[in-house]
């Protein structure tokens, strides 16, 4: 990062249940995040990174906040707000689903969990779903109730992570599938185990449903960690371009739709249950969509970790879009980035051009994910 | 602050069309609001307060979003979200005003502005109204758009802002009343100015109406304030406490009613208008609310400027409320707060306790504003 920013502390920006943990961790930079403060760094982005991928990390992901929906009206209002059909999650199962806007546009992309027949979470990136949920169900008179619950989640990211769950919960957590989740508790705090995590070197996330129990659960996850060399982590920006991981705020926002992202599988344009943006995404689906997201590949020597604001993409000399996320990958060994484009010009091999803090580069479109 | 917090930025947390100027004015410290960086300080929180309250000063608050409702149900639907009486609300005038849920939750306190018949700014706090009011329009099928303009408020706060407003606008800002503005342009940059601004030391607010021109809008006002000595300064946390202005999100949240601020005057709740927390607010006005926010005086020595997170208050060792925002004023020479508690307990001369991080403290029940 080119300017460091120094933020002042106040209740408005929320800490997280684990936030004397990770201080007491050496937690160097923090993002706000759903009006928390949330980790970004401990030893620096490529340490953090390398602990990620070659062994297993915890995260403070309490900023990931949930908004739970119940009522009798609850799996209908769920079905309600996403183009992803919901008809067949179970109990005890989670989805990745685009909450969208009368017009189609990303309000939100969160997982959602199935915890009971008429009850759900939405774990969620940061916009206050809290607020368009409840807007939304009171307008329609609709029997939910919705609320922010006391629910905080710390993730275990890595590829050994299984024997240190083996050693925190059982055998059990073996058979989990992918987004599949469990209510279980570890030394009396209450939790519930879901195989997720926002990266892609395997792991589950701790869902801890008793804050005043933060720092109960990171020392029992650090303790139990120790024998396996765990490493305090965070989401990682290498890591988590190199796997295909959008972020809501930087590679979608509200003015975008789910269509112009690599993610049409999340999409169920025909589903049977009604929902709110049939209308523009059916009608957006048919015209085309005019931009969309890819993936680049830019030439030269790496480039810093992060952009501040979107770099502009060049087709021929003409602005044909916008790189969102960029990071130098060091199993790849070069520059890689998200970037918003003409959908014309979004078919893997093109050749584009960047202005970057460091001058022009040259970039092609590439499949994602990178690894 | 006691503890220092380095930020990550990223495009997630947007830039002011000033953040640039605030850099090469000396900002040095942020806070995010609204997902926009905002500086906090130039100087060190006590300079910039006896900037602000000696002379006249200039504040990056492009992080006050508006949130633009029109519609041919648009007025209807502004009446509808808050129990204050806006019918005599005239073009061209702005009310500060609740916005509820249907609890009589608080959302948000912005500053109401109607620019037409139907059409509405509201000038917002740290929660995205948008997206309440969005879901809200949409739940009910009342034809109103909303959406975030591209408007960034600069503020000029000051005893003496009068004269830099003459040079900059002439004479017509001198008969503009409290909350009244006035579409105008400055070289050519689009702009609205409103006789507005968080702190009771007087001043104005310039509604940049085109963002590429942060830098430029910035430029003149710091040109044109050489000559009164013009400093750069933030919403004061000091000055806004002596003035008795609460911030949403510390002194106030959604699990919080209008009714347990000193600030019934702002709440109509037998207005002819229809409105969503009508019921709800009655109920609780005839119940009688359980908790009341208070002015508070502190005993000892100066206290950090500042809470992180709320602080314990007691009566007779019983818990019974939490301080929320406190500040050593210079002027009173005391430690002065803000804090929710019985309302039982809520009489001005109220004897009380509070656990800070010195060590336990006499405590004050006292009238707001404190100046």
């Amino acid at each position: 990062m080119s300017q460091k920013v120094q933020l002042t502390l106040s209740d408005r920006l929320r800490k997280s249940p684990y936030f004397d943990a990770t201080i007491r961790a050496g937690a160097s930079t923090f993002t706000i995040y759903n009006h928390m403060l949330m980790p970004t760094s401990y030893e620096g982005s490529e340490k953090d990174y390398w602990n990620l991928v070659n062994n297993v990390t915890m995260w403070d992901v309490a900023a990931e906040r949930q908004v739970e929906v119940s009522g009798s009206d609850a799996y209908r209002f769920v079905e309600y707000i996403t183009p992803r059909d919901l008809s067949n999650l179970q109990i005890g199962q989670g989805k990745y689903a685009f909450i969208t806007d009368e017009n189609g546009g990303i309000i939100n992309d969160p997982i959602i969990l199935r915890l009971g027949e008429q009850r759900f979470w939405l774990s969620i990136a940061d916009s206050d779903v809290l607020l368009w949920a409840r807007g939304l169900a009171c307008g329609l008179g609709w029997d939910v109730q919705i609320h922010e619950p006391d629910v905080s989640p710390l993730a275990i990211q890595g590829p050994n992570n299984l024997p240190l769950m083996n050693d925190l919960f059982g055998d059990w957590v073996d058979d989990l599938k992918y987004f599949f989740f469990k209510e279980t508790e570890l030394n009396g705090i209450p939790l519930i185990v879901q195989r997720s995590g926002w990266s892609k070197q395997g792991g589950f996330e701790l869902y801890l449903m008793d804050g005043t129990q933060g720092d109960k659960l990171w020392d029992a996850v650090l303790s139990a960690g120790k024998k396996y060399d765990i490493k305090p982590a965070t989401p990682n920006n290498i890591e988590r371009i190199e796997s295909g991981l959008f972020s809501w705020g930087n590679d979608m926002k509200l003015e975008n739709n789910p269509l112009e992202l690599p993610l049409g599988k999340f999409c169920q344009l025909d589903k049977g249950a009604e929902y709110l943006s049939r209308e523009s995404l059916q009608r957006i689906n048919s015209e085309g969509v005019k931009n969309k997201v890819v993936g680049l590949v830019l030439s030269g020597d790496a480039l810093i970790d992060g952009c501040e604001s979107p770099w502009q993409v060049f087709s021929d000399k003409k602005l044909c879009g916008k790189l969102t996320s960029i990071a130098h990958s060091p199993r790849l060994n070069s520059n890689i980035a998200f970037a918003t484009v003409d959908s014309q010009l979004s078919e893997t091999g093109t050749k584009l051009t960047v202005e970057t803090p460091c001058g022009s580069r040259n970039a092609t479109v590439s499949d994602i994910p990178f690894i």
